[in-house]
């Protein structure tokens, strides 16, 4: 086989692209243990994926799932949570569907079991019972219902308390309270976490959380309990989302979780002094989250980098050899660079966010168990923060990663379009990151509008930041210029919600969103390069570049709020971004393999680290489709449609002339 | 069954949606010619689609697809091409597929034909033969290669002419040169209008096109010709896409198609004067995807806006007796209205492109059969003009209507995720649009350079037009707000193009395509209402609404240059889309009745028509997946590992402590 162009490039690299894994992954340590993580899955018959994986039908996927999760299970006995979860991260990037099946049970029912039951309550249901390794029993989630999603006080399922029998019993008293997508409940799951009305003695107590058993252990439904299959889903088929209704069900008292509200055996109801301390449950999916959006856009942007080295489309001249290489047209770096970047900071924003989550977490708990009220404010304080910046970049990045799948997508032509090479899937496996545990758009308005009150206590912060092209270059006035956007618009907004509401406000609220989340990845990324001076100079035109296009697509905020002028705004494309591309050229082989991806974590046949890309296309496609089979299975249907006698013979000549002729007599 | 919300919003239509649907489609002769063909398709038992076609897997989708495409053949007998193009029309709506694998005969391989053959030539291969109705022949297209799509000169399959023989021998030479993506090739076609070069004594003539049989009546291969399947893609799995290899396979002189170029018995090439003539092929598709989308934008805004009216979530206050719909959130509104606009300016703008498609047309037939060479370039000016307009229709539409669907499918939360709700299949059916018949990016370059050195050419327009909100509800403002940041654009791609080239400016003139487009659809518009009196007031604001729209999507571009001041940006969002959101509300049942669309056109559970969301979606999931399968048919492989015995049982107890103290002795 010739040298491909991608080999080429790869010996011009002048950097280390193993250590700067480190930076990605966050320390030597986790990216050693990220790569045999990953080379063990590989060697792994039943894990490892190639493009037969997307021949797959709904039903073969949800059955290959089941044995994954199977598989799985042997490893997590001899894992730490720890452990766990940086294999579920890998999973997320090349079988997200495996991921979040087990993400039901052991993500949201462990952690719904952990955020509102006792630490007796936690230990009974999971720990001992093994969950988490996989065993005795699976929980799903049963919040969502069919007509209620994001707002959860609307929940109409209801916990009746029998205070004879000293039971609850569980009711779905319409079919708009049925609960609904939830995940593992079709095929797997045994117990659920139900989210439910608490009422006693006729008095609502408002939506609290129960145990209630599904299946018993022959896997054979519980007598009330009515449970269906979702169906086909826009992508991740392989896990068997299901809906339930509950009619009459019993469960004891104890069932009830009872961390916060407690109900006693005369149904006396003791109801919590104040949820707050329950956040953190919701900021651990969002830096999951964070990091699958790393992950996923650092995969397809690795594709289509490499198949854009590869691909050649139109001369430059006549007179030219060969055509010009993708990759060198300055459209297509406008394209994907961007996205490029944007995997840097993702991967930089998910790190700081899991450092501060950990660390706020730590924190509460300390304060907690020594009492400390003015600590535990404190702490709650720090939280509210993260759970304000954590919602920010869980709808800013879920988004921004669906349109880099796409965008990536489409910067492959035609063969972007093809099964194998991963984007089809990946698309509609990722988008409904944008829709579950918080739509994008309701998420960015909860968010934004304690932002917005904040920013109004602060002093306005406006006037011209970037006057000329050089101020781009400077890290501390691209963060400045984000601050006086936002509170310029938090000032419009104020003014408008003071006479009409904050609703009419909805579309300015997803503005800051977007923008606190870019200001938030700009800012540490900035931050946390000039802490590895080895790289310092192949990241910083990334976070420039990546300014550049923050700046750009939001460029009507910077130019209203007189924060930027409409010079530079026009030479950032005529100017300053071509220039920062041309520094970033040079660097985009070192820069994807610097993302350690091995072919079956990409599993894109056009996208292979040894930019063979036609061949292995063409053996992709041939080996999947045989091309021995030159009939179809259907052909006899086909051939009889192309073959069949003529109209007129068909209609046995009765509208010819003749029979024309013979009628009109 | 209690009247819904939608059915009372109907009652409330103050204009008839029927006479409305005049409009769109264009005469009411054309909606009757519409609506008879949807209610005969709907009657059709093979034709028609329900829920159930979402749970077809690819091979299903294979031979389904094949059944409609014979039982079609039959009406095809019976129907002249307009009712047939209006036929395939609808047919792109519900079933994609069977349009495009219809389409690749009908429409590309028949226009191949027609556009480079000559009479004879295309009355041999396609009318006598039957094509026209789905027998004899089935024809496809043979343009693109595996390494070469956009760049038809760079094609590399050979036809080299043998002169003792009389004929053209066909090669394919190496991988990147195998005939790729080739609708119907895999199993239906027996034909194939095939770009090779031209090599005749060793001489290099470029890019014609021939055709060469694949599979004989008995449908097998021919020899020389290899095919195979293309195997799975990200959407359309019913349309089988092939590859085609040719080793020296022969075909007859004649076979060449030669209305411009001939190859005598001798070898003498006759080379064409100009191919400017052929432009009007490649018009064709285009009008025919606005057309589309148009359709798919109608479909799916319909949806969500039917969704968004039942669907309620969040009260505005606690005493409030029910939630809020959707509907009469700003936001929701902000995200909706411009797609439910862009439904009525697509349509328009299809319906025009189509009438002047066809005047041109007919303008440069006659003037090429009158042989009047001046008439003939004023023609040909015409239709350069048409060329330009409708690649910067294609690229933008296409484009904005894969957004439509994603909005809309986001717009309907978690159940816009389920396949039975459409959104999932019609996204992935629909971004090849983006791709096929021109790359949008790369057709938008190609359209704008001509588009920019035109503009060059006149007089510089610039200075404010947009200094008040008033001024935004003024047509011929809006008009010369885009001629003036056209003019600004093209003056800053000309200084760069100037020292550096055209690819640099490779950003900025997809942004000259879209303005142009966006200037084209909404000129048009307003002039066109205002010939339709009954609907002026009804379709105003659905017009000033899209400006506003676009206006503030491409503010930086109108603020840079100076067309409207940064005030009157704000003020878009503050107050002149709200006040234009609050005239189309009470319409949008009006508004997207007057689509016409019937319940299997809209083929989504959460979108009928009786607004009776929950139990039409609930009926559909429970009929697709009986809930009396309450196992999977995986289940035993489930329950073996969530009842498997501890860790330590399986490891017989080989590391336990009594194991560790004999084996430590």
């Amino acid at each position: 086989m010739a040298v491909t162009e991608l080999q080429k490039e790869r010996e011009q690299i002048k950097f280390n692209p193993k250590e700067l894994n480190y930076f990605l992954e966050g320390s030597k340590e986790r990216s050693d243990i990220v790569s045999n993580l990953v080379e063990q899955m590989e060697k792994d018959p039943v894990l490892k994926v190639d493009a037969s994986y997307y021949n797959l039908t709904k039903d073969q996927q949800r059955e290959v799932t089941a044995q994954k999760i199977n598989r799985i299970s042997r490893y997590f006995e001899y894992e730490f949570p720890d452990q766990q979860a940086h294999r579920l991260s890998i999973l997320g990037v090349f079988d997200p569907q495996v991921f979040t099946r087990i993400g039901v049970n052991l993500g949201l029912f462990v952690s719904c079991v952990r955020g509102n039951g006792t630490n007796s309550q936690f230990f009974y249901w999971t720990i001992n019972k093994g969950v988490d390794k996989l065993r005795g029993i699976y929980g799903c989630f049963g919040m969502t219902e069919l007509a209620h999603g994001s707002n959860v006080r609307g929940i109409e399922t209801t916990a009746t308390f029998d205070k004879e029998a000293d039971e609850f019993v569980i009711n779905t008293p319409h079919v708009g309270a049925t609960k609904w997508w939830i995940g593992g409940a079709a095929h797997s799951a045994t117990h659920c976490s139900v989210y439910a009305r608490l009422i006693v003695d006729g008095k609502d107590y408002g939506v609290k959380t129960f145990v209630v058993p599904l299946r018993d252990s022959n896997h054979d439904l519980m007598p009330g309990v009515t449970v269906g299959d979702i169906g086909a889903k826009m992508g991740r088929d392989g896990i068997d989302n299901g809906w339930i209704q509950f009619s009459s069900v019993r469960i004891p008292r104890f069932y009830m979780l009872q961390k916060y509200c407690k109900v006693s055996r005369e149904g006396e109801v003791v109801m919590p002094p104040s949820e707050q301390l329950s956040y953190s449950a919701l900021i651990g999916g969002r830096v999951t989250m964070m990091m699958d959006s790393y992950r996923m856009t650092s995969r397809f942007i690795t594709v289509a980098l490499r198949y854009a080295i590869a691909r050649r489309q139109f001369k430059k001249s006549e007179s030219d050899d060969q055509e010009t290489q993708l990759i060198n047209y300055p459209l297509h770096q406008r394209r994907l660079f961007p996205y490029l970047a944007a995997a840097y900071l993702f991967s930089q924003g998910a790190l700081y966010l899991e450092q501060t989550m950990n660390s706020t977490n730590d924190r509460l708990d300390a304060a907690v168990a020594a009492g400390e009220k003015e600590e535990i404010d404190k702490a709650i304080v720090e939280s509210k923060k993260l759970f304000v910046a954590s919602g920010c970049l869980k709808s800013t990045c879920t988004w921004l990663t669906a349109d880099a799948i796409d965008e990536a997508r489409q910067a492959c032509g035609g063969h972007g379009y093809s099964s194998y090479n991963g984007f089809g899937k990946a698309y509609s496996d990722w988008v409904v990151q944008c829709t579950w545990e918080g739509d994008n758009n309701v998420l960015a308005i909860n968010v934004a509008k304690p932002m917005v009150k904040e920013i109004l206590q602060e002093p306005e912060q406006k006037g011209l930041v970037i006057s000329s092209v050089s101020d781009l270059n400077d890290p501390a006035k691209l963060t400045k210029a984000f601050d006086h956007a936002l509170s310029g618009l938090a000032r419009d907004i104020g003014k408008v919600a003071k006479t009409q509401g904050y609703d009419v406000t909805g579309p300015s609220l997803v503005l800051v969103s977007k923008l606190n989340a870019h200001r938030f990845l700009i800012d540490g990324f900035f931050k946390r390069i000039t802490k590895t001076p080895d790289f310092t100079e192949v990241l910083k035109p990334l976070g420039f570049l990546y300014a550049d296009w923050i700046i750009n697509t939001f460029s009507s905020v910077f130019l209203s709020y007189g924060v930027i002028t409409a010079d530079v705004i026009k030479k950032i494309s005529s100017e300053h971004f071509p220039a920062l591309a041309k520094q970033v050229r040079p660097n985009v082989v070192g820069l994807t393999d610097a993302f350690n991806l091995s072919d079956m974590l990409t599993n894109a046949a056009i996208g292979t680290e040894d930019g063979n890309v036609y061949e292995t296309y063409f053996n992709t496609v041939k080996t999947l489709n045989p091309p021995i089979n030159t009939k179809a299975p259907y052909s006899d249907a086909l051939e009889a449609m192309l073959n069949r006698p003529s109209l007129d013979e068909r209609q046995r000549g009765e509208r010819s002339e003749e029979a024309a002729e013979i009628l009109s007599e």
